[in-house]
């Protein structure tokens, strides 16, 4: 098998295009008598600020930011925004509201609760299987007085995305916009703050992108850990609160990728393109099983199985076998999660849908 | 100059010894056709575990860490560390004593009065210049009831180090040890927690290796982020906490490497000898003024000054001309810094030190 491509379906860090990878290797480990690798380029150095000024002005160009928005490369992972969004955009009133559509948007509000009076509006827990669907809110949800309303845009682990952006009036929406950002257009002017970490259309894992409107940072509490304090992120971008160098370095090189693909309109087209062929083989077997409410089906993670534990893991050994990686689904919900985001060519699910094919016909189940 | 051999002098990230480089080069970006790349490895695979198990493993061997002490490889930096401790670590009685020896020891110490009351036991701030030396500080120099005492082994931006290690009796002692851990030698046992970021002697940035007795961790604030907590990263290891995959990836290359050179032993010969280079010559001469208290310099990172600003100015300039990069001292203080970590080869301060004499000779000062 190792002459085979190998497709890697994991929900981060997601395969790297062939493309940077080659690009990267370039001018990542030059060093020794030629010059400096991008690992030994100081935080503060002009090299720096230039790589962070063009990854700022790609990211921008290619998610039409307004200009009235601030960008950050931030270090830490989703957990770090968890307790930042809370930590800063609480007012002394101490109040927000979450929807809760699957574990990460669970675990923000369990982190949020910290801080304040956190509720929840609307929640999808209660589906059966659970977290399979996404809530319908409606303004009126929402406690009018609230700092902001949170909640997660795609759930990888549930394999759902909202169909829809929450009707929030006059109060500020945060989005955790992990593995959905970058994945087809939206408009950013609908969120007060959207962060997303990397590992999903990014790069790899290390960098949280965070956009926020500019006046939305400056009300931290006190006993905020200065790295997690947005305010000091935008004026004092030091080791503490910026990426390593080398990770905005590769995620600059996915976003130049992305635009020579053709920018967010074309990821769209190639992503609905990759869905829609799982989802039609999907819809039209019963060997598997999609547990997943149609109207909020993810783009970028596709969850399914076979109802049987063993065969579930039959089928993971046997992708393996085939250059299909990665395909366990995630360890609360089990069964099969096929990741596809950008860089995931079509070829590889093409292949994953013959493997799909294939198994299902070598492994009839016993009580069909 | 493009032919000739560079030598970085950075406080931070550091050069990376070649031979590192190499090994990285060829795991780091195997992708496409052939495998995953490092980058692409998940937080919760086999693989990952495996690389966190094999750098613990050699990072307790070099440093000898006896069997009750736990050891995370944390992601943020050091301000995540100047957080994490008083959250952690301060009990209800929230009392906790500081040693003052530099700009970043007083940034932990501004951060930790957020969350109790923190107390300055000893300052190296009122010297001439300001942190020349390092506090002298005895026993009852610190309160009998502090939860624990806090000081910084070595002051990369002042160039001083602390020639003896604080005696708090029964108070637990918690360092900042980055730019020094890996250098030489010391007793792991007379602290309760080190930490130390990677872009010294570890490895690039996006690292931060503590190491804490296992009696420490558990009685964080209420309040306290998810991320910064060290009972969590230790029990529940997730991209929350954990540093980069590639980061540990690489932070271990750079621990077996030091192993192969002969350990920690051999580190400090090769840094004392180094060292001795510089300031053997410092103290031969009159040209460079060396600020720095003599019975606590820095083995790591030597500051000397011409008293010239613009003399200091076309030094850096005309050392960078030599292929001898980054001798700008910090921001804050001036004049010149050699950070001469374990991986500066004595070559690269051999010909610093020629640079040094030849630019003495070429640029006499109007007054002498």
């Amino acid at each position: 098998m190792a002459t085979e491509k190998i497709y890697n379906f994991s929900a981060g860090p997601a395969t790297m295009p062939e493309e940077v990878i080659e690009k990267a290797k370039k001018e990542f480990f030059e060093s020794g008598t030629s010059g400096l690798s991008i690992m030994e380029i100081g935080i503060n150095s002009p090299e720096c600020e230039k790589i962070v000024r063009i990854a700022e002005k790609n990211l921008r160009l290619l998610l039409k930011i307004p200009s009235n928005y601030k960008v950050l490369f931030m270090n830490g992972g989703a957990g770090s925004q968890h307790s930042a969004v809370p930590m800063n955009l609480l007012s002394e009133h101490r109040c927000a509201d979450y929807v809760i559509s699957g574990q990460y948007s669970k675990n923000a509000y369990i982190e949020a609760k910290k801080y304040g009076d956190i509720a929840i509006a609307a929640s999808s827990a209660g589906a059966m299987p659970t977290f399979s669907t996404v809530p319908e809110t409606k303004l009126s949800d929402f406690r009018p007085d609230a700092d902001y309303v949170y909640f997660r845009m795609n759930n990888t682990v549930h394999g759902t995305k909202f169909h829809y952006i929450p009707d929030t009036g006059n109060i500020p929406l945060i989005a955790d916009m992990s593995s959905f950002l970058l994945s087809e257009p939206f408009d950013v002017s609908k969120f007060a703050l959207i962060f997303a970490i990397s590992d999903g259309n990014i790069g790899p894992a290390g960098l949280t992108v965070v956009i926020m409107r500019d006046d939305i940072a400056g009300g931290a509490r006190k006993d905020t850990p200065v790295t997690l304090n947005y305010k000091v992120a935008l004026n004092e971008p030091s080791s503490d609160n910026l990426a390593p160098v080398w990770s905005i370095y590769l995620a600059n090189l996915v976003f130049e990728w992305i635009i020579a693909q053709g920018g967010l309109e074309e990821m769209k087209r190639h992503n609905e393109r990759k869905a829609s062929h799982i989802y039609d083989y999907l819809d039209t077997q019963s060997y598997y099983t999609m547990p997943v409410d149609r109207k909020c089906r993810s783009m970028m993670n596709v969850v399914f199985v076979t109802g049987d534990d063993s065969l579930d893991k039959k089928f993971w050994k046997e992708a393996k076998k085939e250059g299909l990686i990665n395909l366990q689904g995630h360890g609360s919900v089990g069964g099969m999660r096929a990741s596809i985001y950008n860089t995931m060519p079509y070829e590889g699910v093409e292949k994953l849908v013959n493997f799909m094919r294939k198994f299902a016909q070598e492994n009839p189940k016993l009580e069909q």
